[in-house]
């Protein structure tokens, strides 16, 4: 039967072959995760999410969340699917098993939302958000808060979301105008409107813990006078349970291209001057503390959009082994065959194939460095781990989104006009991820973090341990025989990545800052092609090695294909990729030196 | 105001400054239409797209066709625009007046098509689907046949529609199976089921004229055993009025991404054994001769991607003008700006214009190549204009399409969040837009027809016409001082595509087809960049020219903006082409080579 969602074979091999999760079972923290236990976790999610949670993507879709007088329902079938996200402790499977976790490695928690997050991303965002907000009751509140908090979010008895964006405060969150004014008792009564609120109302839970970034009155303007509040949805009882409506309304949800499934809520907070909120961390830190769950949200958006074309990829897959259409090219026999055989379609699925790969390794890679960085013996090791997610983080987010896009796009490509239809789901995975490249941070702010803050930042220290990482994979490729002439070409394209990051890095600070900028976006997808290329070498090398050493039949053609896959991209992606740097090289000005009248338009 | 849809700058430039077209109306032929007629002719349509059609664009998504016992109806307000269109001959423009039309240029009819789709795509398919039946009637119909149907359909009193497609028979249509018997007074009944049927079934005319693939009783297998026939919704009386019904049952309509205001219909003919067809030209020719509407469809297909493209091109534009969020980059002053200072804003506003500056061109070339082999003195110079048209066809349908899908993408991107939502179009322009690459012929038909069928065709002599053409423009464009090197970079990609078609065109006749083919649409992409890149330097060459002649202050900026445009693109995109072209040079057979089960999913 066709597998759905994501490639079991490939999930191992990335969990197993190239990360050897089970490796770090020999330490003490992660002892209950030997390789047998991890297979069996993996299996149980998979089948959760095929049978249980995949029967919801459509639903999700069509029906869709509702609002009516302030109130949101989710589809009537959300509800048996949240429950058994509850009931397996999917929601927080990484977190301290006295607050609901069940104390898993990061890679292998990534594993799991491989599989859920692709069965229906709009559900399992109220998941991800009350984990992220959960977090932050973890990191920045008192011993009180975690004991009230932190097991009902984690568990999905409550959610959690964060109230960033406002009409006027996007991008630019420095702008959110959210007041909060001090009470005697040290709470606060926070006014103001949040829009593009990720599940800021639903039905699936008893409470709603909305983390609120506000400003506390006479605090300075701009970002540095931002303050960290938690606020809920139903005020808490001194028992625990929700007591009374803390005068947040929901105004409205978005009519979206996608994710219908997901509500996604514009908020009033205080209309009736009743709205209490607690100060969590310090004051005017609160961008500073919202910033340090970015980097796992920005992971969780890459994720999911790559989880999205994982899906796609596989139907497409299965559509084009048994749709026939047409004779073989070349052929003379008139006779139809699967379209499989048609090169423009293989074309297609090897270019959905090898990204979905690619972006798998690169997402597990950075999970995996958050397991390392956590054991990791000493301060320099900690650090050497930390700045390779650093550095990952825009790609993970920035560049895996845009290509997960693409490979979505692809996917309708495959099925052909049966791809425009809602006949098949392959069109709702392109609607549903097309968010990614924008929350979270738009890709543009991604390709700016990479090239305005993290080329250079400890003078260029996070890019060269990423090229040193790099570095090592080519030089162990260099010595397998099958793959040594891919290795060398991903060394070329890392010596011209290194070339092009240190002319714009410098660009970037000179009196063409708008210029380099301009072409940071270019920047980051040059540098996530590479990183592709390392990955899918990376790949390459351990399966060439298996091959030469005599690999089980049942494994072998797996293998073979993950030769392939790496031969494909090198030779037919870096090239292109190459040209984008020369591109680079001779960075266009063009577009800040236009005059704005000369868009046309008027 | 900011304008819509499309610039009318841009549409001037187009047709005066880089075709010339009021030189045309020195032409008996086309006397009707100087510079003055025409300039009337762009006014009133586009005032007629910008107040009458473009607000049915929401209505058409949100309401859409409905679908109930074997009737669809449209949204009221098409009604009233339909009725707009016919009053105003907009149907079928080019036609000769006495069938309804007005005798006017291709060229001029894709302006009014570049509007008038841009305001409503759903909408006007009815009526391109119509000009398409209704020439099959002009080309293969008795005089009789022409009496009765040709003015009715010209006018939009009638609809026609295009029934190629059935379940099993899609991109391979020799696997028909819809069966026509014949009948002793000449007629034939038909039976069979066809699907994806736009416009099968509406409540916009009285009659909808079917032009129908069916394959003869006893006809031989594939595709040379199909023929064409016209079979009207409603049988005609002698009068021409419309009688009773002809057994074409719509049986539903398909749920779509996008184009929700256009009836994507399956019909069943013949179900009560009733459906007659006449058979339109010869018997077991019909392929071939829908085929002559092919290079027609094909370009309202390209137009029709374009516009949506050009129209999201203007909505970004104008939201990046309104839209304030975040300080100037480099600047002290924390005061927000509009997004159109932000650098990566203005790099997705510069990409956008710059393809639908040179899609428009492209496309404006091949009507303008039509109306000049209409005016043409020899045999010889009609086939260049042909020749010119046969090349570039697969690139106004399938570069253009897919080109234009990633513009209404990046659309998107740059409203950020809102962009995601149904308050503003551009994410309806993206998911109309999406079918473009998939309708009549896939893009990866396209790439097939361009590398198998137009490159090698009469030894080549297409695609040296084109370069030939294409050099023209750089030649003169190296006399121009300020577009001297850019048009040095053009011919440098110029001859290197020709080189790549050689090497790709010999190895698709060698063992080595199946890998030429899966580089096909590669192939297609990197062609399509080179014309692009022509068709700027030509507008910049142009611009160039009168600003060193001393530009009107008003058109000053508009010129500066061309020669920004060619910079633009053919510093920062033809590199990255050169790139793709060297990996075409070393083509790549992965796609090809891997196993099939090695693409895994089992």
């Amino acid at each position: 039967m066709a597998q759905v969602i994501a490639d079991r074979r490939d999930v191992d091999f990335v969990l197993f072959e190239q990360f050897q999760l089970d490796e770090l079972s020999k330490n003490e923290v992660f002892a209950d995760f030997n390789k047998k236990t991890i297979d069996m976790i993996v299996t149980e999610v998979r089948g959760l999410a095929v049978k249980e949670i995949l029967p919801t993507m459509k639903v999700g879709d069509h029906v869709g969340c509702k609002y009516e007088k302030g109130e949101v329902t989710t589809p009537q079938e959300y509800k048996r699917a949240w429950a058994l996200l509850q009931e397996g402790e999917w929601l927080a499977p990484t977190r301290d098993p006295k607050w609901g976790g069940q104390g898993m490695p990061e890679t292998l928690a990534l594993a799991i939302r491989d599989y859920l997050f692709g069965a229906n991303s709009a559900l399992l965002l109220f998941g991800s958000l009350t984990h992220g907000a959960a977090r932050l009751v973890e990191l920045f509140g008192t011993d009180a808060q975690k004991e009230i908090y932190l097991k009902k979010m984690y568990t999905g008895q409550w959610s959690g979301t964060m109230l960033l964006t406002e009409s006027e405060a996007g991008s630019d969150l420095g702008a959110l105008t959210t007041t909060a004014t001090r009470n005697p008792d040290g709470t606060f009564s926070l006014t103001g409107n949040k829009i593009f609120i990720t599940g800021g109302d639903q039905d699936l839970t008893e409470n709603i813990i909305h983390q609120t970034l506000a400003r506390i009155e006479g605090a300075p303007a701009g970002s540095r006078g931002i303050s960290l509040f938690l606020v809920p949805k139903f005020r808490v009882n001194p028992d625990g349970t929700p007591g009374e409506s803390n005068d947040v309304v929901c105004t409205g949800i978005e009519e979206k291209m996608g994710l219908h499934g997901s509500s996604t809520c514009s908020l009033a907070l205080g209309g009736k001057g009743s709205c209490i909120g607690m100060l969590l961390g310090e004051e005017n830190k609160g961008l500073a503390e919202m910033f340090v769950m970015m980097n796992e949200e920005r992971l969780v958006v890459g994720l999911q959009a790559m989880a999205c074309a994982s899906s796609s990829y596989l139907h497409a897959l299965e559509f084009a082994r048994t749709r026939i259409q047409g004779p073989m090219l070349g052929s003379k026999d008139a006779k139809g065959v699967a379209i499989i055989n048609h090169p423009d379609v293989r074309r297609m699925l090897m270019t959905m194939k090898v990204y979905v790969e690619g972006m798998r390794s690169l997402l597990y890679f950075i999970a995996n460095c958050e397991d390392k960085k956590h054991l990791a013996q000493s301060d320099e090791e900690k650090e050497t781990y930390q700045d390779l997610i650093d550095v990952l983080i825009p790609l993970g987010k920035g560049y895996v989104s845009d290509r997960s896009v693409q490979v979505c796009d692809m996917g309708i490509q495959v099925f052909g006009g049966y791809g425009y239809t809602s006949e098949y789901p392959v069109e709702q995975l392109l609607r549903d991820a097309r968010i990614c490249p924008i929350y979270e941070g738009t890709n543009g702010i991604q390709a700016m973090d990479l090239l305005g803050r993290k080329l250079g930042l400890k003078k260029g220290k996070l890019f060269t341990t990423l090229m040193a990482k790099m570095q090592h994979t080519v030089s162990e490729a260099k010595a397998v025989e099958a793959v040594k002439p891919l290795a060398a070409a991903v060394e070329g394209c890392m010596a011209k990545l290194r070339e092009v990051g240190m002319h714009l890095g410098k660009m970037a600070m000179s009196a063409e800052t708008h210029k380099a900028f301009a072409n940071a976006a270019l920047f980051l997808e040059a540098s996530g092609d590479v990183v592709m290329g390392w990955m899918l070498l990376w790949r390459a090398s351990i399966a060439a090695q298996k091959i030469a050493g005599g690999a089980k039949a049942k494994d072998l053609t797996y293998y073979q294909g993950q030769v392939k896959s790496a031969e494909f991209f090198i030779t037919s992606v870096l090239p292109v990729t190459l040209g984008r740097m020369d591109a680079l090289m001779n960075a266009s000005g063009a577009a800040v030196e236009i005059a704005d009248e000369a868009f046309g338009g008027k």
